[in-house]
């Protein structure tokens, strides 16, 4: 739900755990030690137990990284957390000189001594991040070099939370749509392609969607914390995992697609590999340093063969997203057919909005977990763009307001992922100007139609059209790649100004312009799109794509200023909007029935 | 004007020729020998002295690369010469296996011994495309190695023409808008910047630019070939240039800005800055491989700092691209309204079209030469994209077809490029639909406004959108950058699937999207715009940017189906034609100008 900021509560706490930190150090003859926020799989969400930059240094947000040097000490951090990672770590003992990708190596060459010793845990970083890091430093004369055994875990001792165990259970091959072993087979084929003899996959949702099994270690993400090792030959995958996570049946019925080891024994497993001279695929920007550095020669640079694979969804995954979206839609207009009544009768908050949307979406019986954590922003609040509600900037939802409401499901069959904003009482001319503007970015993807080899960089500008020509932007992409019922953001498709990889039919991906006046509001309208064929009637001569819009909630009228559509755009909504009541018309209560009713209303030219 | 095939006149020739290069390679020790469609300048267009490749296989294309093995020999060329190469090179003796980019590596290994030689010559080919062959190839044990002294020169012996000498001229400041001593000084401060002693100039156009001159070594580029030194002090550049080029007035006027040099004394003064131990930045993706290979360790790899300043014209220069389209809009309308008149009373071929339009351009009394090979292509020949018609191809312009021509003038104050494609007699629906789809994404481009940091890249698929609603698209990028007074194509922008060079205001890019059914017809619609800083009424937050569009000359209102366009795209046509007319109608003689009237009336919904 929603994450409030978890300050260390005194400045000398931090004090002391980076002075216990430092004297560790020095023992291990380590002058600046590298203390990420990352666990070994690289994920956007990290068990408590991997929580280290929290832990050590106050900041709590989603990415950073720590430099802990002799006398002084850094916190890397991101354009959003700026704000954020000043009001969490004590600037008595931290500087935040900015990110990590830009100011880290300055750092490191202005505050450890030449020759001095760069020491990192081989585990929570990538080899492409240590080979860059490396080639930066070593020209300056500092030794970047792995040190076995978190450092910061040996002084964050018995109060450590323990590592998830969370229990694994089977996603049924009726939502998978394909089996592991089938997809096992595609791997194989190509390892073989590729001459290779094993791939390595360390990332959780690759390896759920391999094998067909979720799992419960980390929040929102169904995942479950493991290795994984396909080799060309042999049916079956080897599973390293906690055996605590997995029950008997589990177990039983994992057995026909995998060998399950304890994750100790990856570490022999990779040695004879490397000692049986195998040619071993592993994906450097993915995979921990350790990994590469145990394989040496045997290590083949590529990238997670799953990654592409699981964004192409099978027939069934697409069924599954399309009765997701069914059940959802009908959840946030719930919502929102309650939030028009309740905004008026009475006094209303973001995190009150965040609950009841929680509970509606609870209502469906369906709800395994929220896809990530609500964004729920009123007035300027909505205007940030990575905003959480925390009990400190908890905002009254004010008439003559925009409220921007940002959340998301993970359901058995599909993960979801939706923004509206709406106006509270009645908007300003500017407010309807804007979220018309940001409307026709929305239709512009909604009604693409392109061919064959298009990339998600060739369709972003269409969003930003209509904004441009008010001398407006955003300052976010337009969309990213969705899992089914895995993680809420997934490669390799995006819409974006980097977006770089070609879409294909079957790619699920988001489609959310936006534009943020600062101190004001934000405005964001986000639904899923499938790619999909599409049929041109008049025989065009390329293969051509097009977008199914899954999601299935209705954008407020009250905000759309119908003169500034053009007929096609116009014609777009209103069939979107009856599509919408359709849907849900049957199966809603009255309530939201009738507010459906309303709020789907055709809007004449 | 227009480039006929030109054959080796029999295959024994070539036969004859390969044999005695191979014993010259064999007395060399080389056992495969490369011979690059290329200069020391790397430009697109080379002296005659330079076409070995041409001598030696027959091929005439613009781009390619043949590689001449002791037992087979290869010609590697892009997809739009694939039918030349075969047409014009005796199969006999050479394969053509493709792009040289792609295919060289294979063939060479495939062809050349483990342990042998391949021998090139440093001065035609950049350091980049030597350093990526030499790490393509070691790896397969064959071993890639500059060979002083061109083998095919050697045998072409007395035949071979002289490099060129034409004289140089000043570009006054008047056109130019900046002094070459400012325009050093510019350079001088981004070496400062960077740290760098000295950069080496080895594009033409960069030379031209920064010292204000022009040349007449090479077709259609009015530069001169040359090289230069600018060091981080002192006021002069160094000029190393043919002294035949220069008359003694030109001498004069050039003694303020450069130190004039015989070519023959660049390698000492290279060889005297590695000496000392200077760093010189040199472009190493335009810089011949003997120059990096020379300087060894002070050789410092940045960019052509002219490119990008070039790039941005100065006022005076907008100022001279605004009145040279101004002139060539007219030559061009004329050329225009005498066409509709010809095609209707008697033959006409395209050869006829490329003489009369070059008349009309001459007319001016300012033409100083056409910017390139006019492309002037009816019916099916209008579909292949880079057409250049000879007497073998030449056909007649009939009725019912369509008619693209595409062209460009050098004036001393602009270089221009337009195409324009009309119907000759009644056009079928089918064309008047997608003519009507290709105008739509020129207006598209036309009209875009975008905020600073917009790449080309960002603007491109706004050009195709119409396009790929009807199944359609083009394999060209939509726009490239173009010179004053100097290359037509240049750098770094471009409109285009891989334009990642950021638009700037003084800017001037061509737009020209297109359409092509093979076998029948070739749309295309170019004119030249200009980045602006565009006037955002309502106050936008973000610096927003425009096009001026400079190319003034009418699109035929008989293939546009106005029912097709929307308000905005009809006003901007309307808008547009209105201006042609008001720009010419003065001028005009009195046919051009009640053709005018006619293509220019306005168009109603």
């Amino acid at each position: 739900m929603f994450q409030s900021f978890d300050m260390i509560s005194n400045p000398d706490e931090a004090i002391e755990r980076v002075s216990r930190l430092r004297l560790l150090m020095a023992k291990r003859g380590v002058d600046a030690y590298l203390v990420p926020r990352a666990d070994e799989h690289q994920g956007e969400y990290v068990p408590a137990s991997a929580e280290r930059l929290k832990w050590l240094t106050g900041f709590s947000g989603s990415a950073g990284l720590a430099a802990i040097a002799t006398r002084d000490a850094a916190v890397f951090v991101d354009g959003r957390y700026t704000v954020q990672v000043a009001a969490e770590c004590p600037g008595k003992i931290f500087e935040f000189p900015g990110l990590a990708r830009a100011k880290l190596k300055d750092w490191l060459v202005a505050n450890v001594r030449r020759g001095g010793v760069v020491g990192f845990d081989p585990w929570l970083h990538t080899a492409g991040e240590v080979l860059r890091l490396k080639a930066a430093l070593e020209e300056h004369g500092l030794r970047v070099k792995a040190v076995p055994g978190n450092l910061v875990d040996k002084i964050w001792g018995a109060d450590r939370p323990a590592p998830p165990s969370g229990a694994v259970v089977a996603q049924p091959v009726s939502l998978a749509g394909k089996s592991a072993l089938d997809k096992i087979a595609e791997l194989q084929t190509q390892l073989k392609a590729a001459r290779q003899d094993a791939v390595v996959l360390t990332l959780p949702d690759s390896i759920c969607w391999l094998l067909n099994i979720r799992g419960s270690d980390v929040p929102h993400n169904p995942v479950a914390l493991a290795f994984a090792i396909v080799t060309v030959h042999g049916s079956k995958a080897e599973l390293y995992i906690d055996p605590k996570k997995l029950s008997k049946e589990m177990r039983h019925s994992l057995e026909p697609a995998a060998k399950i080891h304890a994750p100790e024994k990856l570490e022999e497993r990779l040695v004879a590999l490397k000692h049986a001279d195998k040619r071993v695929r592993v994906d450097g920007e993915s995979a921990a340093y350790w990994i590469t550095n145990l394989l040496v020669r045997s290590y083949v640079k590529g990238t997670d063969p799953c990654i592409a694979l699981k964004a192409i969804k099978s027939p069934a995954e697409i069924r599954g997203a399309r009765a997701a979206h069914v059940r959802d839609g009908l959840a946030v207009s719930r919502f929102l057919a309650w939030l028009e009544t309740a905004a008026q009768s009475g006094p209303l908050d973001e995190i009150m909005a965040v609950k009841k949307l929680e509970e509606m979406r609870r209502d469906t019986g369906e709800l395994k977990e929220i896809s990530f954590d609500t964004i729920s922003g009123s007035g300027a609040n909505g205007a940030i763009v990575h905003y959480r509600v925390s009990e400190k900037t908890n905002r009254r939802i004010k008439q003559g307001e925009l409220f921007l409401i940002d959340s998301g499901a993970q359901y058995a069959d599909g993960t979801t992922d939706i923004t509206r904003t709406v106006a509270i009482g009645k908007p300003s001319s500017e407010m309807r100007e804007r979220f018309t503007a940001v409307l026709k970015g929305h239709i512009a993807i909604a009604t693409a139609k392109f061919p064959t080899g298009t990339r998600g960089i060739d369709l972003d500008p269409f969003a930003r059209r209509a904004l441009w020509d008010l001398g407006l932007d955003y300052d976010h992409g337009t969309g990213h790649g969705v899992g089914s019922y895995l993680s809420v953001h997934e490669g390799p498709q995006s819409i974006s100004r980097g977006g770089m990889a070609v879409l294909e039919p079957g790619m699920i991906i988001s489609n959310e312009p936006g534009y943020y006046k600062e101190g004001a509001y934000g405005i964001r309208l986000e639904n899923l799109v499938l790619v999909t064929a599409a049929e041109i009637p008049n025989g065009g001569d390329r293969k051509t794509m097009s977008f199914e819009t899954l999601t299935l909630v209705p954008f407020d009228r009250t905000l759309i200023v119908a003169e500034k559509l053009s007929l096609q755009e116009l014609s777009w909504l209103n069939d979107y909007h009856a599509r919408v009541y359709d849907v849900h018309a049957a199966t809603a209560d009255a309530v939201t029935r009738a507010w459906l009713g309303k709020a789907t209303a055709p809007i004449k030219a």
